[in-house]
């Protein structure tokens, strides 16, 4: 498909991975005790509906992973897809100020509103920056090494949007409390514009953190496990 | 299979989804914290279980969707279809006022008795008819082009259900506070028939909401990443 | 393989379905809101691991509902089947007793003791006796109509295990206030003989009501959606 | 693959096994009522995405038991796999007292600090050293047995990683009040190693009682339900 009919499932799916997630949390926290199924909830389903359309990647820090890995072309589709995850992201931000506004007495107050990430002060733990930075390297580290691994073509085919989906409801169980759970700068910033201030200046660490993380796991996974490494690896044995 | 025997697999279907989900609510809310687990616990099996044999709508929002996506025949099956679902619903309803009614001191009362929709007054949290529209209107457009970008000759075969499972209760996991969740207008009239009254009047919302979303999705879904589209679309590449 | 080879899969497995869902009702109560995943958790692991060995019917209802609807061998098969049933949930409640009596103070005391089943005085929720006959049936139809549905030859294959499994946790949903969920009659005796008194003698129900509503079942899904029903319909239309 | 690049996938398996699962119970346990999840959020994701480097094994007991059933290679494999199996364990524990000590006022201080496992005045229910040893031998038998007969080759291929996922949270919500839950001497090491004094000392227990369990388990599935025995039977039926 053109670049452009991607960009859009792209900018469908971020726009419902963060109006899911985040509307869950801002809408729902006091009447289930479920907010950690976000993951499977959100990614899984769109992974299966838009994974032949788009890659589904819906997330800046995954196009990079996977550039970095070389499972994705760069310039203009890299662009391109963090164009339109960013849009979609903020889309959906607006969308869910608007809804949540629909109930008397609404306002955006408290440590995170709109179920934006923070870390110090406004983590909802209390997490030091550092606590924040490291954890959000690591999971973004390993998100990315199961989605490498579970759609590397040795794996079992048609599964994998599950297994990810599954990976980024641990992600949600492990750090709602350090960050409020980013993983995601797309996910990030769009509630930060919405809310702007304080929140709004430590977005920077919800791009910084992901895409580091994203881009050591496309050069270990690309390292140790890839299909060429492996391949290699197994030249060297037979000579 | 005969439209006959279709519509009775669709009736069967409908009961079991409205039964189970709003049984779980009326029955069962004081005991467990899972309310939210609607989705993926009735629309997946049935997915599974009935799907070879009506395709398993189960809600006319969906088979208004399907149909203008060109998925689903109009006519007699709409028709049909529409009917057996909206049976369903109210059967459903009808059997789980007489097992409720089993315990002593129930009645129908509170914001939202029988696990019924609705608006201001009558949404759960207290939200404004216009976010209750807007709300309906978007979940029901997502439900949609997750519906058909899974069942897409293009996507993983076999699993659509568990990801459409999984979707809808990531719905009632944002619009539980809001309309106690519909994005059906079958699991609407159901309970709304049996209590009556305001909550019966406001019921029309939940026909014209799913309905519109629904429609708007299969336009937008046929018109953006339908095969024919990708096959224009690459046509004129070509040339 | 062997009757008796089969019979130690169903004893094993039913072992393990009483044993982890009565366990984490008695062990774990107080400890996590998932009481109601039990079915997806126990049922689904079952039918995946035991499946290829004897079909993890792991409960009579089930094993006499796919004899009526013609997908299982009577005679030896069934009798063998029920009393391997029986004695795995036997077996099971009796090292849940030990295990439990392993804490301080622990007592066989409350309304529903070692995660028995009850109705009137016995129910969770005071449920009468007719609502709780009424549910159980009704649950078990849908659960055979399901269980038929999934395993059915046109329908996706491999994974009916997992729709069965969340069958199961919607079941438990809804059920759990009303009779504390059995559908399975296995899974009734074997806490109820240990606990015995009243709860024994009101294990008759959930004999008579899951393996009423399984050969409804069968009968129904024979009749109107089974193989040779619709190849006879379309020998019809084409005459 | 070579056995090093094998194990350094078990090293980074194992560590997001025991990060995952100490880290939700350690970062989130105020926040979310989920921590039972563990199971199908962890090991069926890293099932998918090291599978097919692998095996995912990712627990000594796993490995023990799979060599038992002739399904793994003993000596170098066998050993190799648990040194990176403990290390991955103790690095993740680290990591996570790491984070942990990010937010003011954290110590190691209760019953089970970070996650540890413990009997006795150690059990987070009080579960006597008996009740705690046989729950974790029958625990980590049966977790054997649905992995043995999840990855038979007679069992659906692809879905097993699913299935065995949903027995470990199954496993988590019988037992996280019994031991805090091990069935993994990886995933007990680790913690107990950071914290020290008597949880250290009560480590032998979560060597011995899985790997005795997992030992069983290979035995009697071998015995039983193998292919091997199935065509030893069958050949003795034919004579």
């Amino acid at each position: 498909m053109s670049l452009m009919t991607r960009c859009i499932a792209e900018f469908f799916g971020t726009f419902w991975l963060v109006f899911g997630g985040c509307g869950s949390a801002v809408l729902a926290a006091a009447y289930t005790a479920d907010a950690a199924k976000i993951g499977e909830t959100t990614l899984f389903p769109l992974g299966i509906g838009l994974g032949h359309i788009s890659g589904a990647h819906l997330n800046p820090a995954v196009s990079f992973g996977l550039f970095v890995a070389k499972r994705f072309r760069g310039g203009a589709d890299l662009l391109g897809y963090i164009v339109a995850q960013v849009l979609g992201g903020i889309a959906a931000a607006g969308l869910l100020y608007l809804i949540a506004s629909g109930k008397p007495g609404f306002t955006l107050s408290g440590s995170n509103p709109l179920a934006t990430n923070g870390f110090g002060a406004h983590s909802p733990g209390g997490y030091s920056l550092l606590a924040c930075l490291v954890i959000e390297v690591v999971l973004t580290f390993f998100f990315l090494m199961i989605i490498l691994g579970a759609t590397d073509v040795r794996a079992p085919q048609g599964i994998a949007p599950i297994g990810i989906g599954f990976a980024l409801t641990l992600i949600h169980l492990i750090s709602i409390p350090v960050t409020n759970t980013s993983v995601n700068p797309a996910r990030s910033l769009g509630p930060a514009l919405i809310v702007g201030g304080e929140l709004l200046g430590q977005v920077w660490l919800f791009w910084v953190a992901p895409i580091l993380g994203a881009v050591i796991a496309g050069v270990v996974y690309s390292a140790l496990f890839s299909e060429t490494t492996v391949a290699e690896e197994r030249a060297r044995e037979i000579i």
